[in-house]
């Protein structure tokens, strides 16, 4: 089994800004990286970054090798199918880089859950995480992509699970999302937002974070 | 073993205001509690809708008792507790009647964990659904109730256990939510939200629903 962590070392997570500087997401998109590598860790596998830039890691992930690959992430995907599920006739597991609530747990129940494509949706109809047991399967990230992903497998005749996980469903993207990556996020992702962070309880709304008075740049 | 699914009868789902009209807001709310009525009834329990106002249910659902209550949640569900974990013993479920996406299975695995309290977490810090099998524990509804809830059962020394599930943790509160009723809720909801909006895939962000020219008012 191989796992591939696409990840954004150019401009990460541009929807947070003007919440956070760009300093501040590159920070918060590594901490995030780590936390699902640590999570991915737990599972016997080959794992690989596959990142837009050279980023280096933490030496705890010395293991993981790391690719710079500027293409577009449906042909990194792709070509990840043909080498692995084609070739290697391994299962191919993709494990996108900001689900900061992963654990070794709900990660398992992804690589356990049977099926020629098991996907995992993330907030608006998008796919964060997937395992490919069938050559056949093309990816397109785009958009709905969890539709997508659902039909395109339908259409080459592939069996397709869906995992239900909060954990895994749960990308961060946007400002709201912070709060679920403040409240159950790995330990990396969670000290830095703590430090920086509090919660907002407001009256009537659903809770988000302010900055801290006094917290870390 | 008993259910409660609270329902807010009233003005029910104001934060999708304006995005929905008050009698919107209102038929929405209805669909999806008949959606989580629907999924409850495949668990082997006695189930009540506890109410705001009084409210009409499926004939389907002549078996669901209806008590009308304007108490605030955490009276109600405290009294409940009292009935159900510590005069007849049994366990206390609640589960919110905005849990679109709820399904037998999901339900299933809330109710199969062992814990003196099993908590599923909303967006935002909330708490979607729970199991109650210790007296002792009191609830407290408002703000990041998921974090009062865990140290609410830790105070009174009793174990804890979180369920991960994307179905579960998924309320529908606020307009973003929609869209994941839309794509993975019940069919009543389903029915509903497709015959007035369409998936809206904007460029860079996460899709959201737009009014369907034509359709239903």
């Amino acid at each position: 089994m191989r796992v591939v962590v696409p990840f954004d070392a150019t401009n990460p997570k541009t929807r947070l800004a003007p919440f956070l500087g760009a300093d501040e997401r590159d920070a918060l998109a590594r901490r995030m990286l780590g936390d699902v590598l640590a999570s991915v860790d737990a599972l016997d596998a080959t794992v690989e970054v596959v990142s837009t830039a050279p980023v280096g890691l933490d030496p705890l992930f010395d293991h993981v090798s790391v690719t710079a690959d500027d293409r577009p992430l449906d042909a990194v995907v792709d070509d990840a199918v043909a080498d692995t599920v084609r070739r290697a006739r391994e299962p191919l597991v993709v494990v996108m880089a900001d689900l900061a609530l992963a654990t070794p747990a709900a990660l398992a129940r992804l690589v356990d859950t049977e099926g020629d494509v098991v996907l995992v949706p993330g907030r608006g109809a998008g796919t964060n995480a997937l395992v490919v047991r069938t050559p056949a399967f093309r990816t397109d990230f785009h958009g709905a992509s969890f539709l997508d992903h659902r039909r395109a497998a339908s259409d080459v005749g592939a069996t397709v699970e869906m995992v239900d996980s909060f954990r895994l469903s749960t990308d961060v993207d946007e400002p709201a999302d912070l709060v679920e990556a403040f409240v159950h996020g790995g330990d990396r992702t969670r000290e830095w937002l703590t430090a920086r962070f509090e919660l907002d309880v407001e009256r009537g709304g659903r809770v988000s974070l302010a900055r801290r008075p006094g917290g870390t740049d």
